[in-house]
């Protein structure tokens, strides 16, 4: 049965490191991998072209597609349109919600050949490993009422973090499982001494653990857990929490790597239909140079293989050739270091093919 | 003019390290200076006193006060209090709203003597210093409405994120004339990608940079924020930022320093009345110990010396006694290393007062 993939290449760097996983996907198709791949846009390339961050035929073939890969959106070209619904991020956010991809996983990672590049001491973070479930569809990014509206004579903007047993129960289903398969300990994070949607969090949480003996599930505040992954980041196996906590924390996580330009990320439905994308954003600093780092795109069609495609052993290959290319020393910039070799976007491609 | 000072020790090691505020207070009568120090409950050991974390004497004596020292509230023991309003945390909250302390400094130092106790690598985070500004009375702290009600069936959790200009456009004056005594670099963080309240925040701080020509404001989204501290921390000067977000970020900087246990944080109102705490928490698993620092809350009392009571002389007396005892070794247990003396909470009082 051939499968479909969508491509999304986005903004900013996105078009250069999807091109280089557009590469990879054809070189699976030779090795035997039954799919079709289409490309449509997303965000601010598809503002420029059609005014709308999310065009009715991208949301179609995303609905129709059994994986998405997309490279990132948003840049500063776009960043002072007046009307938030059209911005790029838009683009992304309502993939999210119109496909129903509420777990997002943000594994952070250490890759032992890039240890020094982390702003951390190597005894803190050598050998990390941590993944992060965030709740992507629901919080804050998605309450109502939401706006800027005038009262007493001037004007207030507010938003509304609201979520529902049911919402909580799912996530944190998907955070259980991974523990589970992981490490068997499970970190939610919440700020239930302040905010009553975090204690409702906190509750579910607690009723969930009683279905999953086999794993350990402690809580903390998230002002705690972001100086504890500061102070000493290999205390956590699996974090869950909501979308903006979520989002703040693993940033913070990947960056304690170092690396963040070798990090993917899955988003899932209940139907294991899953949106792959590296988690660094569009850079536009560095955007059409060449120089941009394509491993954490080319990680996502991995990460596209296990869990949307159930092809581990094309994914394995492609981890492999990754690894293999970093132990023969090629670097983009981002995580270059002395005594190994700078290359280009172009040129990691071309190793990691070589490679695979 | 005598002047009063009212001290609330608080929970967990609160007491501990309020005794060697207090007999720096006594220290600096001594030397003249003209204060009435009286002491009350807050937080858990008011509700045991009386079930109420910020009791109504407590909160006139407060009012009353030219300026207030806290050591730090909440604990397990109340982590479990179904009754949201009645957890210790509502005593520190309810001291804020009720005083307007709205403007929250928190310092992110890193001393000299300490370079060791970072978890980062010495180059990343050597000569650190950073001033986190974080609006305190307004934000989804005390956003209305907020709880937890059954809607369609299940239970869901909401609050509120709310801020008004008038609100923003107060906490950004501070922070500009924070930056204009310092590096003149001020940095607002924001989700203004997604959130319409932070959208109001941006576009109120974009217009004040008009009366601050000399300030160079710059804007960066809270995500980002919190992977730039991790990465570069040294690019900023001063952050401005929400409540929520404030929260997170200052104790992730905090912790940048490697000793949060080392650092005061005041919370000052129009009238330049003023709360100063340490930015620690009150660590209930070394409470009662006689072994946690109680540094962070005798520079406390420096702090307030310096901007609530127009005391500077003294102020760096205090921060120069705690500069001599570092360099002659002395440390207690959170910021320990090799070769250095590890000494009580006691002896370490002791040290700063034969110091000053
Ligand atoms: C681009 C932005 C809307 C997005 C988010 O905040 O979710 C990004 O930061 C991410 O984490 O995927
Ligand atoms: C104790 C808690 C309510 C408080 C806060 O979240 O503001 C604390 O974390 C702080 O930062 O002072």
């Amino acid at each position: 049965m051939i499968r479909k993939i969508l491509l999304l290449p986005g903004d900013g760097i996105g078009p250069e490191i999807s091109l280089q996983a557009s590469r990879l996907l054809a070189a699976c198709q030779e090795a035997g991998l039954d799919i079709a791949v289409e490309e449509a846009l997303v965000g601010g390339a598809a503002y420029d072209a059609h005014l709308d961050p999310l065009p009715p035929e991208t949301l179609q073939k995303a609905k129709d597609a059994d994986a998405i890969l997309l490279g990132a959106v948003g840049g500063p070209k776009w960043d002072t349109l007046e009307d938030l619904s059209k911005r790029p991020e838009k683009g992304l956010l309502g993939l999210r919600k119109h496909l129903g991809l509420f777990g997002n996983l943000r594994p952070a990672i250490l890759y032992p050949q890039l240890a020094e590049a982390s702003s951390l001491k190597p005894e803190i973070v050598s050998g990390l490993d941590i993944m992060i479930v965030r709740e992507l569809t629901g919080g804050i990014y998605f309450g109502q009422p939401r706006g800027i509206e005038m009262r007493d004579g001037e004007r207030v903007g507010f938003n509304t973090y609201v979520y529902s047993e049911s919402e909580i129960e799912r996530i944190g289903r998907v955070a259980f499982k991974m523990a589970r398969k992981r490490g068997k300990k499970l970190c939610s994070v919440d700020k239930a001494n302040v905010l009553e949607v975090t204690i409702l969090w906190r509750e579910v949480m607690n009723r969930l653990a009683s279905e999953y003996p086999d794993v350990e599930l402690s809580h903390m505040y998230v002002d705690n857990a972001a100086m504890q992954l500061v102070r000493a980041p290999k205390q956590f196996d699996v974090i869950v929490t909501g979308n903006m906590f979520g989002d703040i924390l693993s940033d913070a996580a990947a960056m304690l790597t170092g690396s963040i330009g070798m990090l993917p990320s899955a988003s899932l439905n209940e139907s294991g239909q899953g949106m792959y994308e590296p988690c660094h954003g569009s850079a536009p600093d560095i955007a059409g140079k060449n120089v941009a780092n394509p491993l954490a795109m080319m990680l996502s069609v991995a990460m596209m293989l296990r869990y949307s495609l159930s092809e581990p052993a094309l994914a394995e290959r492609i981890e492999a050739a990754v690894g293999q290319v970093l132990d023969g020393g090629l670097r983009t910039a981002d995580i270059a270091s002395e005594g190994m070799r700078t290359v280009s976007t172009d040129a990691m491609g071309d190793a990691v093919l070589a490679a695979f």
